[in-house]
């Protein structure tokens, strides 16, 4: 069992051994530049993680969480094109240092490149479940994508929507993660599928839990602009829950900030988390993350392997659930 | 042994019998939205002719056939953002009908899809084989379209570098089709080979009459605007050629045009063709067209199976490259 660290030296070392080609430098380029901006590489090592559950040549599973890796930034590229998005992890995103064109086929090549190291996997049989796996999920990623995009001009998204948004966008990518490493290491489907809820319904949390780090976080901690979504009018979490339970004046009075552009941002994210408190939102969300964590974790304890080979799992996966409001 | 127009009807049912999901509907109606324009159908075709080289239950081919069609319109859909075509097949495309995120999201979640239909093939192994075919040339065409966008602002493009760039954007996909068709039928390494060679080949040498018919062709017969490539300043072949063998009064002259733009275009047309009339140039491309399309064949002759089996094949490709000038 290695620890975190000792499993993305691996990912690190992957990586450079099996380089894209030099040449066109302009497609291959920009692949290299996304991929080195400091990502946390998160889904790689849980792919390493779900295969170390049950086998402990992890190398078998690179191949594989190098896949993972590589959708990731594939959909990043592509979405910081549609968010018209300048920076990300504070560097300038590929469309705004290249152009459009470039982010656009340097993106699509990224991910044929996943589909190329899904391939090199053993045998076919286990080649061939694993991409069956990665095409549901990069499936369901693009939906996620699709939904975000149709909720900024929706007048009106409901909780249960929100969530399956946040579950095709971002949460299923975790949960096929571990689900493709333990299929890496001949586990049960059973056990298969345990660990793929336990890192969907885990990543949900994870979402939720950003929401409200976004209005109630540590800027110091969060890494982020704090309250960005407040000033950007987003429909998160707080906001729906606010529209569902909390009376109309406070109900007219938030819809009517999310219609302004912020003159003064400091008293909008005032006013608008004075909203959100008196109706004990944060509270309200917070409960609603715990539910979707304690549900992921029964799925994690439910898989037939010693509790000693989840230590690592368990304690990547809960640091990043309780990270400082 | 069917011929063009049954194996197009099988392909159309595929396609109404395996329709995209209906929601998110503004990630999937782009994709029906392509996918009817009327573009030919050739590449799926071939997957199918090269299927019944070698074997007659064609339908075991038709998941193949239909994930060649989502690549290649998933190209497409890209590619008209980066070219900022406003028509394709004489209707509005994709990002002009709704806008460049939909045209990138739709294109991503169509590739995904050809991978799909790829993972439905028969049992592990051809599947397997079938999705490195098709990683490996589908990671060509990217790189030729990178090739296609670094000319545009390049001085100097060689003949050897243009014909590689015409071969990985367009040609080695009509080869990988036949290729796929070919592994579905469990032929054999080398017949497998020089089908890919045959199309690959005989792709170069459709290009190379492209450039020629834009040209040179009837405008009733060829189906797009003739000249357009002059009007454009496209580097195609016909420019190489005389800047390669033309006096340097020719080249200097034909330098010239290529840096106006067309105030008066029926003089530039003139003008320009005038330069490669004098200079032999519609001869001499016709030649080297000519060099692919008997190299090509001889690589279908040598496919080992009774010549009455190639009828179709041989006639399809025939007539493409017999087109009226």
């Amino acid at each position: 069992m290695r620890d975190l660290s000792k499993l993305l030296d691996l990912i690190a070392s992957f990586s450079q051994e099996n380089p894209f080609p030099t040449s066109p430098i302009a497609l291959y380029e920009p692949c290299d530049y996304i991929l080195t901006l400091g990502g946390k590489r998160l889904r790689p090592a849980l792919v390493l993680m779900g295969y170390e559950l049950f086998q402990d040549n992890v190398e078998t599973a690179l191949p594989a969480a190098w896949a993972v890796e590589l959708f990731h930034n594939f959909s990043l590229m592509h979405d910081d094109i549609m968010d018209a998005a300048p920076l990300r992890r504070g560097q300038p995103t590929v469309h705004f240092k290249w152009n459009t064109t470039t982010a656009i086929l340097s993106g699509d090549v990224m991910l044929i490149f996943a589909y190329r190291f899904l391939a090199r996997i053993g045998d076919a049989d286990t080649a061939l479940q694993l991409i069956n796996i990665f095409n549901r999920v990069a499936t369901e990623v693009c939906e996620g994508q699709q939904m975000d995009v149709d909720f900024e001009t929706l007048s009106a998204v409901t909780i249960p929507e929100y969530l399956q948004m946040i579950e095709l966008k971002t949460a299923v990518l975790l949960g096929g993660a571990l689900e493709m490493g333990a299929v890496c290491a001949q586990a049960s489907e059973t056990d298969a599928r345990h660990l793929y809820e336990f890192g969907r319904l885990a990543g949900v949390a994870f979402q939720i839990q950003d929401d409200l780090l976004d209005t109630y976080g540590d800027p110091a901690k969060f890494g982020k602009q704090v309250s960005g979504d407040i000033l950007q009018n987003k429909k998160t979490l707080l906001v729906l829950k606010t529209l569902e339970i909390a009376p109309a004046s406070d109900c007219r009075e938030l819809q009517e900030w999310m219609q302004t552009s912020a003159e003064n941002p400091i008293e909008k994210v005032a006013a608008v988390r004075a909203i959100f408190d008196r109706n004990a939102i944060p509270e309200l969300i917070s409960k609603e993350k715990q539910r979707f964590q304690q549900e992921a974790f029964r799925h994690l304890n439910a898989v037939q392997v010693p509790e000693a080979r989840k230590a690592i799992l368990k304690k990547t996966v809960a640091d990043l659930l309780e990270r400082e409001q």
